[in-house]
């Protein structure tokens, strides 16, 4: 499939190539009737411009990467959709890239704006942490969206997050299940070696057993597998499934991610026993899909849109000069559905 | 955010940029050490080569635009995935874009190769028909994946798509059912107005029950609403309570996609009725949450990482010129689950 050129625009019409170029450029030094002429022809046939120096300017100026980490949540999918209504409003082109769990986002930041021309960078899920210099590397304005990074570099306030704090709202959820009167919690948690939200997110979930006077019950501590993808359905079955199966006792599963805990649905009713009425279930993020579930899922609700909206416009802010870095802490929500039953006579306030 | 430019390499190394320029084209007329100086340099502040006949080659040659009409759909979803490792592996970058329903796919992918010098380009979802001479104004090569477009152009080979047949394979899915004893079958189909597959997966259950002598029942036949995301959970659901509260009598519900099917089990389920002892379901698409519903979906499982592959290959062999237009059409498979139940001594072969 090779492409029509100016050349063959000037032979269709008749004229040199010099003219098509003015036609083109609306330069005044051409016939009107020519113009149309050619103009038409250009429509008829599809043809393209394929001036340099346009393209140049083009092709540098409208590119904003999208790193993310867990495809399959759907979380980021709401996400995306916000990013891509904005783009196309700014005149933006959205270049998607999934990072797979073992890879290095940043890396694959450093390698893209080699190759394109970036306007900038929004990374989604990817690592809390970064050793020093490393972000420092980047070289267009970026923002960390949905983790709370924490930066080893003296100053902390040069790069840009936007995200709920997951200690704190790991806290909440887990001190629902608290208040409902469970004690015996399990969490489906990320793998061991995590350096993402999981960490935070288990971090708020220690803290809130804690200050409850509840013994933290390692055999209750339910790493995801690290050889699937951590946020996902089979882990969280899996993981669940593995739970039930080692016969320890435990009346509620918190679900550091809601699509984890569709897993868990599964492996519970799987098993013959009940939600909420044998197990509760409580999520994290608030997806559509919690809505569907039989029954449907409780769970610390992320303020995706907020979330979305405020990545995009602090990128665009940075983009245009209007401003520096910024860390934007959203609150959560927890959202009472139908998957924790209250156990009479242990609610604690 | 100022990027660090080649006179600041030049300057903190001492030398002219010339120099620099040397050493970052590996021009042989430049002492070694000198060098391996500028390029320590280079690495330490994280400059990037602004050269623009060298940025020009690379943001000309590797941009590949994904259009997605559908974007809640898992569907699309785990075909992206493969696309996403693909794309890595052949140095390509995937630019991705979505439509709207009532948005025009063509004339956005127009656009796109006006500001981008696309490779080329992968539809998904898109409409099944288009309008003569429509899809010639792209210049780019191109697939029309997961669709089995009807093209209205004299010679119909120049176009290339991916797809099973969805009149083929909409006829399975329906026969399945009245093998299962079922002859009140309602459909969730796409609205009225469709041009997607979902004209083909209606003619296919059309023609299903025709040849079964059952007479199509205009009540059971319930488009999705149109002021929704066609495809999509809160579609199926709502148009299932419709049908629910419209007390036609049904046995079984086929859903044209999973994900409506997702929405059907929760107005089910919420109605009280059980699946599948009150109401039979079957999906279309075979995503992964299928397994994960309480039952688990009966559904026509296309072969979604083959369709992928081959919508890739098959773009990838027409831009190095290996290939022409191709028309590739692969076989979907109806999967047993436990969401249909048989009626006993209605069964038909």
């Amino acid at each position: 499939m090779s492409e029509i050129t100016i050349k063959d625009i000037a032979r269709i019409c008749g004229v040199g190539v010099s003219t098509v170029s003015r036609a083109i450029n609306n330069h005044p030094d051409i016939n009107p009737e020519t113009r149309k002429q050619i103009q038409a022809v250009i429509e008829q046939y599809g043809y393209i411009p394929n001036n340099s120096a346009r393209n140049l300017k083009r092709t540098e100026s409208n590119g904003v990467a999208i790193l993310i980490k867990g495809i399959t949540n759907p979380l980021f999918n709401a996400m995306v959709k916000v990013f891509d209504e904005k783009m196309k409003r700014y005149k933006l082109s959205m270049i998607l890239q999934h990072v797979n769990y073992e890879e290095d986002e940043v890396a694959i930041a450093l390698e893209l704006i080699k190759e394109k021309r970036l306007k900038g960078i929004i990374f989604l899920g990817s690592n809390y942490y970064y050793p020093q210099g490393e972000l420092k590397k980047i070289s267009v304005p970026f923002v960390l969206s949905t983790v709370g990074t924490i930066f080893e570099d003296e100053d902390s306030t040069r790069y840009s997050h936007v995200t709920v704090d997951d200690v704190r709202e790991s806290y909440k959820a887990t001190e629902y299940l608290i208040h409902m009167g469970h004690e015996k919690i399990a969490i489906l948690s990320a793998e061991t070696r995590d350096s993402s939200v999981g960490r935070q997110r288990m971090q708020g979930y220690l803290k809130a057993l804690e200050d409850h006077h509840i013994v933290e019950n390692p055999k209750l501590i339910c790493p995801v597998s690290d050889e699937l993808e951590h946020y996902s359905m089979e882990n969280g079955y899996l993981t669940t499934k593995k739970l039930l199966d080692s016969k320890e006792e435990f009346t509620a599963v918190y679900a550091m991610s809601d699509i984890m805990a569709v897993g868990a649905y599964r492996a519970i009713l799987e098993a013959g026993l009940r939600i909420p009425e044998d197990i509760s279930v409580v999520g994290f993020d608030g997806i559509e899909l919690g809505d569907y579930l039989q029954p449907k899922l409780t769970t610390l609700a992320q303020p995706v849109e907020r979330l979305a909206d405020a990545t995009f416009e602090l990128l665009y802010d940075m983009i245009e000069g209007r401003s520096g870095a910024q860390n934007l802490i959203y609150e959560g929500e927890l959202v009472e559905k139908e998957s924790v039953r209250r156990i009479e006579g242990k609610e604690r306030s």
